[in-house]
């Protein structure tokens, strides 16, 4: 029997609980025991719920019950999940989270730790929802050497962009209606902005080095800024626009970004719709390969979250193989990143950009107030002085390259 | 130090050679060990081949030498595979292996034979070339209940049908092209015809149900009959053809197939072109979730043998999880499976299709001495008396539910 205690009982904790109640039979067949949800923490009672009586206030009930091996922390946040899951790998109590901020902020960390007391701190909900792909970089791609992952990691502006994209609707409209229904946060910053996606690159990104990516140090740019005449230009040249969380091991060094980037209908991501995410990567071996699935949700996020607790399960007293140093890796920084550019300018600028950027391919969708065109591949630093001396631009998008 | 014997120095054993030489610092550090070649099993002799001190032409050294605890079967086929995999599994020796005949014929005796002994069967690279999809299912999605598996597994196939529906070309004209390129055999039997297909349905499946699936019970059928014709009516309804392998656990029964379908642009099966593969799972938490990649091809599948490898090298002594018991599933017959239907009779049986299968939904791409439909959902047992009914079809092509 394995006790099991769940931190936090909101959407993804009562998930977890379900995710054991509902395939139990098949979860302890794997696991190897049957697991038990001995306590539930919360702020709250909950009366009437099944659960009610596993329901505590107190952490340290669950830090000091020496029956206890696996937390699942599904609270979210850096306070108070980042001391609730350094105690408990220190009295050597595994941990599963789905808290990519705490992953991203204090992953090396808590690892450690966990080396250090023989027990496991587990983080495959952290990216991409139900999407197994921690567990795939970790034990799957062992023979290759990861040069690059790009991915969709967010659902909410992946929704967003979507409908925009099917729709011509307008961002502020379609986030709106995402908000009503529940797809988007009535603060949506942490989604629009990007934040979420960067924190989700910066811990892929840790895993394709071994060392630590600092989510500080990556460069990024939300969806706030696109507008409906962005997706006309964008199926004129037979593309759609999403926002890509990428890094790149190359021979200039390690870049890493988050922004909105036009996609070719020929490229698998550009398949990738509505609240579903998708992580490609390339190997030196395997060549490219995609892990798709539902990057959000309560039952595929707790499922995600179960599945480490069945890894604990099966290594208890063991620590699974996760490479990520407490040593930096050296982001370089955007403005010596390259790629081609997608271009909005308006009419009267036309010479100049001509005259600036040389060899340019317009595209026109008939909007007369502007002149549009892509770039051929330039640095992000010789791109905006450009820019600067053709005096601004409507609007740019990053293009990805086949 | 781990020592490795490869059997079968062809295009996956040689690539085992060079992705372990390529990536070695990498491969030793996920391992923690060194990997060594220390012996190639071939008939031939390889002189000038910088591994040609290593060949040898006899078996028992392999399997004498204590020092090799880790063995690559890339040979295929049964005989003499089977003989030289279970003994080395009697001796304690792990086998990694790509050869999917022998793990779809003989894979739960295999796999209980390695439990016996304390070794590893293993045998990411049987399915899928280099995506990873057989770990994902053992160790990944652990808290679901998988109810369905489709998968494109065949690159042959797939690259056939992602040619004549991209030019327009027939079946004959694009096999032709495909073997003079080397993406077909000379002898392309167990391609087109779709068995090789079958058999990597049947691992999957067994994985699924944690039972043995027989592949001789799984309908098989191949893309020998589709014609660019059939392509015109896709492409009408915005669909494509994909040879299929799949199998679904439902409340009716246990059912799989391997067959050419009509896909919709939606689906995210359409996009996988080209030798690509693709694994589409449905479980009940997570929902649907897609593993793609390169199907095939010397690194691709080599890396997945050498990521066996690694987990090998790591559970020395210890047998890794895999369900996957000698007790066959009842597969049920094909005839009490159930879906829609593209069909094409000759123009002067319009009314008597119309009147056997009562509502359809018309195609027409103007060819005039044809008339093309679809019918509603149907068993496959009802399907066929109608057919007979109406005095046979030019073609049939089932259809994917979306």
């Amino acid at each position: 029997m394995i006790q099991v205690a769940v931190l936090g009982y909101g959407t993804v904790g009562s998930g977890v609980v379900e995710v054991i109640e509902t395939n139990k039979s098949a979860i302890n067949k794997r696991a190897g025991a049957e697991l038990h949800i001995k306590y539930i923490l919360d702020l709250r009672d909950f009366p009437g719920d099944p659960y009610e009586d596993k329901v505590v206030h107190d952490f340290d009930i669950i830090l000091n019950d020496p029956e206890v091996s696996v937390i699942c922390e599904t609270m979210g946040g850096i306070h108070p999940a980042y001391d609730f899951s350094k105690k408990a790998l220190l009295a050597g109590k595994s941990v599963c989270t789905s808290n990519k901020e705490l992953v991203a902020s204090h992953g090396p960390e808590l690892i450690q730790t966990a080396r250090e007391n023989h027990c496991n701190y587990l983080f495959e909900a952290s990216v991409g929802g139900g999407i197994p792909i921690i567990r795939p970089l970790n034990y799957s791609l062992t023979a290759e050497k990861i040069d690059s992952i790009t991915g969709i990691l967010n659902g909410t502006t992946n929704y967003i962009l979507t409908k925009m994209d099917k729709e011509g609707a307008g961002f502020e409209e379609v986030l709106r209606e995402a908000q009503e229904k529940g797809y988007a946060e009535r603060n949506p910053e942490a989604d629009v902005e990007g934040y979420d996606a960067c924190r989700k690159i910066a811990i892929l990104s840790s895993l394709m080095c071994g060392k630590n990516v600092k989510y500080e140090e990556i460069y990024t740019e939300g969806i706030t800024k696109i507008t409906a005449a962005d997706f006309k230009y964008a199926k004129q040249m037979n593309k759609s626009i999403k926002l890509l969380a990428m890094s790149r091991d190359t021979d200039r060094g390690f870049f890493a970004m988050v922004a909105p980037f036009m996609i070719s209908r020929e490229h698998p991501l550009y398949s990738v719709n509505g609240v579903f995410n998708a992580v490609y990567v390339h190997g030196n071996m395997l060549g490219d390969s995609m892990y798709y699935g539902r990057g959000a949700g309560k039952l595929p996020t707790a499922s995600a979250v179960v599945s480490d607790v069945v890894d604990c399960a099966r290594h208890l007293g063991k620590t699974v193989m996760c490479f990520w140093e407490n040593e930096d890796v050296q982001v370089k920084g955007i403005e010596e990143d390259n790629g081609k550019f997608f271009v909005r300018v308006k009419a009267d600028r036309r010479e100049q950009a001509m005259a600036a950027f040389g060899s340019l391919a317009e595209i026109n969708v008939g909007i007369a107030e502007e002149f549009a065109f892509m770039t051929q591949v330039i640095t992000e630093k010789e791109f905006n002085a450009k820019i600067d001396e053709i005096g601004g631009c409507i609007n740019r998008i990053r293009i990805l390259s086949a």
